[in-house]
């Protein structure tokens, strides 16, 4: 097919979008990709639209590879589904929601497992018919609080989400390797380099899970990853627990006067100034000491809990990691008000321990749950605060002197932190999520009542799988991945056109060659993009084409009166100057 | 591509569903194409996408060939648009809404006018950029009242919606001309016979407007046609109005006593009794009678009018007729409460004239305005009410004893009616709607203030077309068109696979055999779905088969011994033993 500039429906634009953060947002708008309608709402134009069909062309043909059939349900779904499953509470501010005229309560699906659930519930029966994954490619919603980026995080956006359904684990894990083998083959078409981490299966419920990141400095996401092969997302990284200390012959725990050191800073420069040094022989640090953070865990049921966490001083509460912890409640700090109901809270001094005996942990009878990170295991020693304005203790021992009521991971993880499957130290790395895969298990089954008869006649409850890989959003991230200061750089695997023909000049010979070549190139197989505005300078034309991206450009100006015209490369930017009968052959081999 | 029954995502039901009132319901939800997911709102399994899919490629072409480009908007916009076009009121409990977290309003589009001219407003500034055609298929939306009938009348329905942006009349009539091709062009592949008929333009405002129908006693829209050519729907249809006649020499009014004759037949048995018989010698009919029909009009603003509306006693109110008229108001018979708030209304005998003068018309002092058929021309003599009680008035004459407030076509259109353009009498069919397009003009452009530079570097206002394919509709459609006792029977043009291969016996030749055809008709480039489930009964797989609708089937069994298949012709029913090897060639010459 030709496509002519003249006619085609294109307007690129010089300035940049006002709201616009990042490359592929601005770059998108600029080139006529997309245009916005609504905070994180867009309409997408026709280069736009073709980019985005040639991904979910790639994606089709490896579900289909991976033996998924494709169904396609509507955005606008019933509150039953979502309530049965807890999602309709759970999701909060996260999902639209409306009523028919009826008053009948609907949603804009954010993701589709309850209802995937429900059709398999409705037409299968018996664990003959198992396994199955069934995927479509559909327009999701979600309200967030602060749609950004243009489509990497916006409130309406394109995914593949797939769904595998299985009699046993055993097949899960099968389903589940079948999808993760698909999106590597995917994002080996799409020419995304990616790592796969583990990944924590959050509020989703469920097993195993991984996610596929695209490394690169400018992700939104950190994650580690060991010489000997670990990789994880922040969230899904586990503490490899020392080992426990004795307590024979550890000395009691000791108050001491610390007057103004309600932050760690002062209190280890204090430490330093008053006690004597470390049994090692160094100086006191962060790390002996114990902070205590007060949390506020706000419950969808509208109550507000709070918990305090205990950690190593040179370690602070991570907001990814402590998120998805105690998710679906939401965390904030503790407040001034929070501080004024609970008295014995004194602040920049709070500790597990009083002379008197436990204040926090398993016998507290304060009703605050006292949470500790992993490394604070039975025999540590520590310097905290004592329950007295103003006060301190140091030599306190964890598992002797004070307990807690359960471990969270929290904490920050470092550089060099050890992997927890003992492959080594880790290093953080900053990628982009493009895509997730993780194992259900039976929590959507249990909810709905999703059971087959088994080989004996019995009822099993089915485990299933979820795959998910934002179209628009990958398509976002390949333009945040390939372009320069003029605009554009699409990989082939996904350009909006093969090839983007230049006519330049007011010599009616280079519209004619430029012509017969676009018909050629078209008979070819090609998709052209051809420039024929007839008034239209070069340099703007050269800037458009630029800016657009396609990566294969043919000017044929000059040189046409000689036969020749150019190939222009707008990766390399290298131009060749070419007879015009190569340039058929030059532009289908490669 | 070769789909085997033993994996794929298909159960066929024996059970109608309990819903269905319609034959492409029933059957699209038994043969496995679509799932209910409350009312007026399906999900698509892999039968139903296929199909859809096909549907869309051939749409896609004739825009494509229309010279029109694709864009795709999202479901979910902002008020802003729709209250500027008046929409966001007009559509009334038709149109869903909603609010995000932060309480701005949105909805769900029932169709797209105002952001497609946002967008070329947005990016077009010559008329130099026009003409410009651009459409999406897409997803929309319509809290219909009473979703029925399946996929014919849903809440969440595919639409092709294509809208053209001229800067003249002359320009206008082109697109439109050139949308209107390529429906017809759709059709024909379709296989669905058409009629183009002039439709009311509606409450989507503009002038010309046309309406594709595909004519069948089923169809749930009425229109007309004449010999001469004439064809429009009863919503457009406008009557033949007569020649005044001279009031000279016309006897004056006459009241009669006329007791317990409030209804039609009852008054035309009565005048038969008491007065002489018409000048032309026959009998008094109804259609000497001129009727006036209370009628409440429900304003968007909230608030509610009387109109009383005059027609010949033989002809009905028809509601789609008055529906049109008034909208965006609703329709109501007035109640016994209006009647008493307007104590002069004589109901039974209500009349536009009376013995001191005008009661209803131009001069009224009701308020109320009269409307009347316009076959009520000047010099026409009728029987009707005196607005006293039991008493009518005979010899009341149009133009001299009463006037209306204006013309409005309201009234049933019958066999025999002269169609308006002179091309002789109508005749009535039924059709169901499968397209329409229509020139918006400037009313969109209008109110969003759309203008362009001329060529005299004046601002005009640009004109507008619409273009509409209901895509989920149209294959409702062909599946109501294309059925049996058994099941579906698609045409080549959109069936799901090109093949149904069946595998029958407990034969392993057979088996191997089908096997090997099918991949020989993959390779001749044929989309083949497999049924080689290996132990269920050839009964079971020819129903299936029958259900599903493949137009072409081949069965392996008892003759692949001796090399033999059997081709089944879904729609005929024919059944012909052929030779293996020759199955290819005759299934890919057809």
């Amino acid at each position: 097919m030709v496509t002519r500039l003249s006619h085609f429906f294109l307007r690129t634009l010089r300035e940049d979008p006002a709201d616009a953060e990042v490359a592929s947002h601005r770059l998108l708008v600029r080139a006529g990709y997309i245009r916005r309608q609504a905070p994180g709402i867009f309409a997408w134009l026709p280069l736009g639209l073709k980019v985005k069909a040639k991904i979910e062309a790639i994606i089709r043909e490896e579900m289909a590879n991976a033996g998924a059939y494709e169904v396609h349900f509507p955005a606008l779904l019933p509150r039953d589904p979502y309530e049965a499953s807890g999602r309709w509470e759970e999701y909060g501010d996260g999902m639209f929601r409306l009523k028919d005229r009826k008053g009948a309560d609907y949603l804009l699906a954010p993701t589709h497992e309850e209802v995937f659930t429900l059709l398999v519930k409705d037409l299968y029966s018996s664990y003959k018919d198992l396994p199955l994954t069934i995927y479509q490619i559909q327009d999701k919603y979600r309200d967030e609080a602060r749609p950004r980026a243009g489509l990497l995080r916006g409130r309406e956006f394109t995914m593949k989400d797939a769904y595998s359904f299985d009699a046993s684990d055993e097949g899960l894990d099968a389903s589940y390797q079948a999808q993760r083998d698909a999106y590597e083959r995917i994002y080996r078409r799409l020419g995304l380099e990616y790592v796969i981490v583990d990944a924590d299966a959050g509020a989703m419920g469920g097993s195993k899970s991984e996610e596929f990141l695209h490394p690169t400095p400018i992700g939104e996401d950190t994650f580690v990853r060991s010489a000997g092969g670990y990789a994880a997302n922040v969230e899904a990284f586990t503490t490899l627990v020392p080992e426990s200390i004795p307590f024979d012959g550890l000395p009691d725990p000791v108050i001491f006067d610390s007057p103004d050191t309600p932050t760690i800073p002062t209190l280890v420069a204090h430490c330093n100034a008053v006690l004597d040094p470390p049994a090692d022989g160094g100086e006191w640090t962060a790390a002996h000491t114990l902070k205590n953070v007060v949390l506020a865990l706000k419950h969808l049921d509208g109550t507000r809990e709070l918990v305090i966490v205990g950690l190593p001083g040179d370690r602070d509460i991570d907001d990814k990691r402590v998120e998805v912890v105690f998710a679906p409640a939401e965390v904030e700090q503790a407040t001034e008000e929070d501080f004024e109901r609970h008295p014995f809270l004194v602040k920049g001094y709070i500790g597990p321990w009083s002379p008197t005996g436990p204040v926090l942990g398993e016998e507290s009878a304060t009703g605050i749950r006292y949470l500790l990170d992993p490394r604070v295991v039975d025999g540590t020693s520590w310097i905290t605060g004592a329950n007295i304005d103003q006060k301190h203790v140091h030599t306190l021992v964890a598992g002797r002197d004070f307990t807690a009521d359960g471990f969270v991971e929290v904490a920050t993880v470092r550089e060099g932190d050890p992997a927890p499957d003992g492959s080594g130290p880790v290093t953080l790395a900053r990628g982009m999520e493009i895509g997730h895969v993780f194992q259900l298990g039976r929590k959507y089954a249990d909810a709905l009542g999703l059971k087959v008869l088994d080989e004996n006649g019995k009822l099993v409850t089915v485990t299933m799988g979820s795959y998910g890989i934002g179209v628009t959003r990958i398509l976002a991230i390949i333009a945040e991945l390939n372009n320069d200061d003029k605009g554009l750089i699409w990989p082939a695997s996904v350009a909006p056109f093969d090839v983007h023909v230049v006519a330049t000049g007011r010599d009616a010979a280079a519209f004619e060659l430029a012509e017969s070549l676009s018909a050629d190139l078209e008979a070819a197989g090609l998709d052209v993009l051809f420039d024929d505005r007839p008034k239209v300078s070069p340099g703007v034309k050269f800037g458009d084409a630029e800016l657009v991206g396609v990566p294969r450009i043919v000017i044929v100006g000059r040189g046409a009166a000689a036969g020749e015209v150019e190939l222009w490369d707008r990766r390399t930017g290298a131009r060749e100057v070419v007879p015009a009968a190569e340039a058929v052959g030059r532009l289908t081999a490669v």
